[in-house]
């Protein structure tokens, strides 16, 4: 694609097509060090502010991210892969192992974060639940980590009446985790519904996913039934878009 | 939360906190009108340019957006919901209705613009369909808009020996549509997969899709798998992120 209406534009910008061009042609790969902040003002003889918003605008764009006394890089995607289904399979976690276990292939996903309360439902959440609004749920939020990066954040939701006393009040839920425990307490789900969309991230959600710019997020609600369509968790999950692959597979 | 740092940052980052902070405490709401250039710098005594960079700030992070002429708006999210799973359903494709058909429950999901042609398939194609590279493929993209808004761009790829004569090779694929159509082939899709994933748009995507600043693009690459684990389409989407919901429902 051409530099169009080149001359019109602002030097900044002139710059950051040009490099985006030299992306898009390959002479940059992903993991490439873009030229730095000195060489664009040695090449295109400006400012370093200008040279500084040429290179703003690629990390704005998701093209390229900045990585702290290193440069700036071409953005590379290594996703980790989330089996939607396959995931949740009773195969899974009926033998004892934690749903998240298939989502990390070779690579090592740790919950370096976990709170667990007691609070009165948020209204959106008491809406799915079929709960009363206020009625006590019990809050369980974890961030994930996989090599030492935030890419999960997930809190979920349970009628408090359902789980008290179980270990899923607990910080560690045991072996099958929340799923297992829910069985026990003959609210084994059965069903599973995930509502996914994507948007930019709040600032807050920005710094626990220490999401370089140009990153937005994916956010997973998931709801958990038992028999008869009884709902009996509600979890929501943000995931930094850069580190996750969504899967779904299904039969016609 | 408080605004930090106040004194350190730019006065563009400080208006821009205070307006945040009236949008997160409800001052405004979604499709409220935020103030114009013209009113935050009476307000805070700055310059139209930083009055810009301001509202260009709360654009960029996705929590408001611009309508031409008219101001910048808190964004609001009045999803399509998408149900990947149902939607593909024999029971609606079987019947003579498209496949999209269940996606617009109340509102019109329109066509603007269809190509079809036949090319040597990319390689990432090739590798998915299981065909040579540069084998012939049929590619069918299309354009789809709500209420005159584009909110999808799809494009299908299809082994050219399967489909060659076929109606799938007409812009106009007949009732039920290509899946209909495969099945007439003996090639019936009995199994999909769908790939999920979301990034910023390059400016082509933006272009096409009519994108506001701050909206990232949600990709959804599925598979139509016919018996024995055979693939035969692979449809390449790219959704407008504030316009969709997915939605997949299964059991345990």
């Amino acid at each position: 694609m051409a530099t169009t209406g080149g001359d019109r534009q602002p030097k900044y910008q002139r710059i950051a097509n040009t490099l985006r061009e030299a992306i898009q042609a390959g002479e940059y790969v992903p993991g490439d060090r873009l030229p730095g902040e000195n060489d664009l003002m040695a090449t295109h003889g400006v400012a370093r502010m200008t040279a500084r918003q040429a290179l703003g605008v690629l990390q704005n764009e998701g093209i390229a991210e900045s990585r702290k006394g290193a440069g700036v890089f071409v953005r590379a995607f290594r996703p980790l892969r989330r089996r939607g289904i396959q995931r949740l399979s009773r195969e899974q976690w009926g033998a004892g192992r934690s749903i998240w276990s298939a989502d990390i292939e070779d690579r090592t996903l740790v919950v370096d974060q976990v709170a667990v309360t007691e609070e009165p439902a948020p209204e959106r959440i008491a809406r799915v639940l079929d709960i009363a609004p206020d009625d006590a749920v019990c809050v369980r939020s974890r961030r994930f980590v996989l090599d030492g990066k935030p890419v999960l954040l997930a809190t979920s939701y349970l009628p408090a009446s359902l789980v008290a006393g179980s270990a899923i009040t607990q910080e560690d839920t045991g072996p099958g985790g929340t799923y297992a425990r829910l069985g026990e307490l003959g609210a084994k789900p059965v069903h599973f519904r995930e509502e996914v969309r994507s948007r930019m991230p709040s600032q807050d959600e920005a710094n626990r996913l220490s999401l370089s710019m140009g990153t937005p997020v994916i956010l997973i609600c998931r709801t958990a039934f038992a028999d008869e369509g009884r709902p009996v968790e509600v979890n929501e999950m943000t995931l930094d878009s850069a580190s996750y692959v969504l899967e779904y597979d299904f039969d016609a």
